[in-house]
């Protein structure tokens, strides 16, 4: 069975396990105590060289990186015709889907997610200048999403999967998300897809049905 | 014909540039001027929202971001069995090579990179931290390749595309090469693949044959 290693409160873990659902695939969740700093220990780094989550295992094959996991989970389960739309075999389609989980390790992570890490776990950051890049950032997701029901292509792909969680929880980072109706638009067609389940954080904002 | 937009000194640029040349693809080059903040131009922003380079443009399809763009041109144009090697069509490799292509921009670009742009285009940042950060980076990548030819799978991929440059030109960031003998014969390995082409910075340390 699969493994995946990681937080509750992560949203980088939360991507996989959404996706997880969302496929529903099987696994079995194995949570780091990171107040023992179990990511850098010994075992935890034959796992990730990086010493950080999540981390997946399938079998004897280990993926770190969230984008990684997301573009495998899609690749090597969603395979089924009604399941291709996650991460569709073309090449533009492919690139596009692409610049998006660029843009959620960069924009959105880098500002908006590093804005809630200061203040939800207390990371040391620059807190004026995340918030401000964050604004920015919500500003250009919203104007994106103005003409599109999804980031990148006609139909919900792991570009979604992979820039919700970090704008939806960036009000643990002291950003409103008031006034940015279409990203709320496209939160609701996210928690409204089968299989939807939320996370800590989440859930009392944008309480799934 | 593909238009590649961006600059000769951006190892950004460069990662297109190269595996253009390594598949042996027909594109025109079309230079920014920075000096003028062409980038940022209303024209250049209906190109990439973002405001960066490099963009591709294939015909009416634009992509943004290299990462992106490598994806693109391998799924796109590395089409017969001899090239499939760039981005094989494999749920693991694919994983295997996305975590290398979020490595290169994260701990590599954003610290040999970051450390570059302070003192050859005079960004700001944090050098001291830049530094600190690229060295451990080196260390981590010199250790895994010493049991390999290639960073992601057994034969080139875009991984090696996308990780080269900045760790190659890091030496304009007044970060050392010295004493990561694994690092350079992997640069030897990439430079000797048939069709390789040098950029400025690069081609006076390591010089192609």
């Amino acid at each position: 069975m699969i493994k995946l290693h990681g937080r509750e409160v992560s949203g980088n873990t939360y991507k996989a396990k959404l996706l997880m659902h969302l496929l529903d695939i099987e696994y079995q969740f194995i949570p780091l105590d990171v107040s023992q700093q179990q990511q850098k220990s010994d075992a935890f780094l034959k796992l990730n060289p990086r010493g950080e989550f999540p981390v997946l295992e399938d079998d004897s094959l280990v993926i770190w990186d969230s984008q990684a996991i997301l573009i495998y989970l899609a690749r090597k389960y969603a395979t089924q015709e009604k399941d291709r739309h996650w991460y569709p075999d073309n090449a533009a389609q492919m690139a596009h889907i692409t610049q998006w989980l660029t843009v959620a390790n960069d924009e959105i992570f880098h500002s908006l997610g590093k804005a809630r890490s200061m203040l939800k776990f207390g990371h040391e950051g620059n807190l004026d200048l995340y918030q401000k890049r964050g604004k920015a950032t919500l500003r250009w997701i919203e104007q994106h999403l103005s003409n599109k029901l999804w980031l990148s292509t006609n139909s919900p792909s792991i570009a979604d999967i992979a820039c919700y969680p970090y704008i939806a929880l960036c009000e643990e980072g002291d950003i409103s998300l008031k006034g940015y109706p279409a990203i709320h638009h496209w939160f609701k067609r996210i928690q409204e897809l089968d299989g939807y389940i939320s996370m800590p954080g989440l859930a009392l904002r944008y309480p799934t049905k």
